[in-house]
């Protein structure tokens, strides 16, 4: 028995494993608004059964929020103990008038890349989940057991803030330590091109109310003397942002931002990334960020600051003439290198509060968290098995690449477990994650499971 | 007979007035919003069949839009004619989770200023349209027949921008040609202090989308190089203001603008006008609009461009990481003077996309209506009698005030029927019309009857 059997096994089983995945997608998962709570728990009870099915020691496990799911496998080999993890949950789907078929209702469609999975949750995460899910399925049916102990951690959380995750961590710490975390919810830096992250932007989240009169007002009888809580928010909005540099304006912003190194830099310039197709793909004809940095730097390397949500007023048909008493205002931070979460969070509290006008009043949002931006450990011998593997895999030599996202678990795997993690991921940039109309690609998904396979291998050679 | 027979049995009748008022109430006649299109027809059967029961030759007429209501009165009287205008139409109802009781289900409060009608239209327009039907019908009670020739005209479509009423004005000229019209649709300078409107600000209303990506976006994959739509509709509406004077910065904004006369200025600073109370019961501690301006010019004599909705990207419970594709806003301006409203529009647009970043892209509504600002003709001798029966009703002098609202319809019968309006009111600020739990004082419904009595008996005297 070799590997070439694992990976003949995965091309025989592709199809019953894209309708396993057919099924999980099928579980409306939004972790983010209670009226799927119970669809969220659903979707941990079908993995759990699913891993059992593979002879894994599976449970759901309660927390504060939503489940997390938990197995054990090969708890009595020496073998490297690696622990996988991927998120269950899924983003809403709103505007779901552009999505081209029900999120839910996912389906094999043919495109000038060839086949994609389309339907929420196909890239981000499931479907990259299940890659890993179904090499060890063909693991074990070639081997008959796994070539290392794994414990799998998936998270239904991940899509709202993970407020469970490092109470979950602390209390289990003893169950969940291994030698190594593999994550599997990064993209490739550009179709093809097998990628690794070796850094990813931490997060902070923030939102605000801007209370202006005690009630909506007509705009005829207060329009002039009454302050309009929708100016207010405009004005301080625009203020975030010093349009001729693109720089954020905030104070002290920038406390814990690094230059990348000049070689770093010239590595990421030649890793495969289609600056053209990246902007020209989403309707832009240049990049929008910080004056003096390239487009990669802009996405990996840059901290930002960006309005996700904006209202206040009448949105309705016609038109409404009201001033409004309140105005909301939904905000996300990228951060880099050293920033703080914390720290910054007061800087731009006092950023948006010095800025009010008299009679204007603010209400925050509490229960936001944050996480700082992560950097992998690339010296660890395990990097240089996997991006082994991965060319071997895709034909090509797989690189080290930043990421503009932030996956905070891997920095609460380290400070929690004390553990380091390697992302591998299959997606690509046009997946539409976040967004209508998400993809997987089938090669993603095929080759993604194949790559799990020839890592494992590499890892336990 | 005399008038007193008349305000005896206004005063017998109340009750059964307020009972019709609460039927007319009950009906949702949301002119903007086409889910209420039946509920809208429903009101003006009601208004036609309750005129009929006055014996007043009343009916329905189609427009394009929503219908009016025309009725007929003393045909063969050689007595003045005078056109009555109300509107039967309504504002919508959102933020529906703010009113203290279903909107449409009317009820008599008490309050600290007395008892008041509480629920949608009791104010504008439904309750001061029927001030002038009571009126009307006890006179016919009392009198059997009226003192003048009157034509009833209502309106179902002045709160969505009356599209059809310059068409109907026009295909109905011949028959709705009269004397002077009368309007009840304006508030009183405070409480208790009768007012006849001396001057309206005109409208603009105008609405555009700014379209960044062409889909939604991760923030992580395009934080930094992306172009947010947020941000570019923060700082267009920013930049629509000049923070210092408070005035709007539009280039060529204040053509047509013109100065209060100090004799005017000073008339209209004794004319009972309490600022404090205007100001703290919205919770306002001091006016926001143009330095240099008292509060009662801000709202009567000046100018404005009002944000009145704005939205754009996730607004659902929890955060959701998003580069939104679309941006939107809703605005109007109050004009005064000679600004042209159709003018205006152009700086206005021309301002907004001289501002548009590279990559952004504008949509502009362009079935939204505008209307210049009007002054009454207080040489009319009809205007001192009126305000001699007002100063007999309640009790002290009636005043000529200015307005912050808009009333376009008094201009299109001044250009299209030749015809001047005289604007009497019974509403109080606190009215909260356009806003939560609108309501209107009993006192004004009791008095307002009985101040149309008495001008109705000083215009045939």
């Amino acid at each position: 028995m070799s590997l070439d059997d694992v990976l003949n096994r995965i091309d025989a089983d592709l199809q019953t494993s894209i309708d396993r995945l057919m099924e999980l997608l099928r579980i409306p998962s939004i972790s983010t608004d209670p009226a799927y709570d119970a669809q969220v728990d659903q979707a941990a009870d079908w993995l759990v059964a699913d891993l059992q099915t593979i002879g894994i020691a599976a449970e759901k496990r309660k927390t504060a929020g939503h489940p997390m799911v938990v197995g054990h496998i090969g708890e009595d080999s020496n073998a490297p103990h690696v622990l996988f993890y991927g998120h269950y949950d899924v983003q809403p789907v709103d505007p779901l008038n552009l999505w081209t078929r029900d999120p839910f209702d996912p389906a094999i469609e043919e495109t000038e890349n060839g086949p994609v999975i389309r339907g929420r949750g196909s890239s981000d995460d499931k479907g990259q989940l299940m890659t890993f899910v179904e090499a060890c399925r063909a693991w074990k049916a070639v081997h008959g057991s796994l070539p290392c102990r794994i414990t799998f951690f998936f998270e239904g959380e991940e899509e709202s803030g993970s407020p469970s995750l490092v109470p979950f961590l602390r209390e289990n710490a003893a169950e969940l330590k291994a030698d190594l975390a593999l994550v599997c919810d990064t993209a490739m830096v550009s179709r093809g091109v097998p990628s690794i992250a070796s850094q990813l932007r931490g997060m902070l989240k923030d939102e605000f109310t801007i209370i202006g009169p005690r009630i909506d007002l007509h705009s005829g009888h207060y329009g002039g003397p009454g302050l309009n809580p929708l100016r207010e928010l405009s004005k301080i909005v625009a203020s975030f942002y010093d349009d001729e540099t693109g720089r954020v304006a905030v104070e002290g912003f920038y406390e814990g931002v690094h230059e990348v190194p000049a070689e770093q830099l010239k590595q990421w310039e030649t890793c495969g990334f289609d600056e053209d197709d990246y902007l020209k793909s989403v309707g832009y004809s240049q990049p929008h960020g910080e004056k003096g940095y390239s487009t990669l730097e802009q996405q990996w390397a840059r901290p930002t600051l960006e309005v996700n949500g904006l209202w206040g007023g009448y949105n309705g048909a016609g038109s409404k003439t009201v001033i409004p008493s309140q105005a909301h205002c939904k905000i996300t931070c990228r951060l880099v290198g050293d920033m703080d979460p914390d720290a910054l969070r007061d800087k731009i509290r006092k950023h948006v509060e010095d800025r009010l006008s008299p009679d204007a009043k603010i209400e925050w949002d509490n229960d936001l968290e944050g996480s700082p931006a992560s950097v992998m450990n690339l010296d660890r011998p395990e990097f240089e098995a996997a991006r082994g593997a991965l060319s071997d895999e895709w034909g090509r030599e797989a690189v080290f690449t930043g990421m503009g996202g932030s996956i905070p678990v891997v920095g609460y795997f380290n400070t929690e477990l004390g553990l380091d993690s390697m992302l591998v991921g299959f997606a690509n940039e046009d997946d539409a994650i976040h967004s209508p109309n998400e993809k997987y690609d089938v090669k993603s998904f095929h080759k993604g499971i194949r790559s799990w396979a020839r890592i494992l291998d590499a890892l336990t050679r």
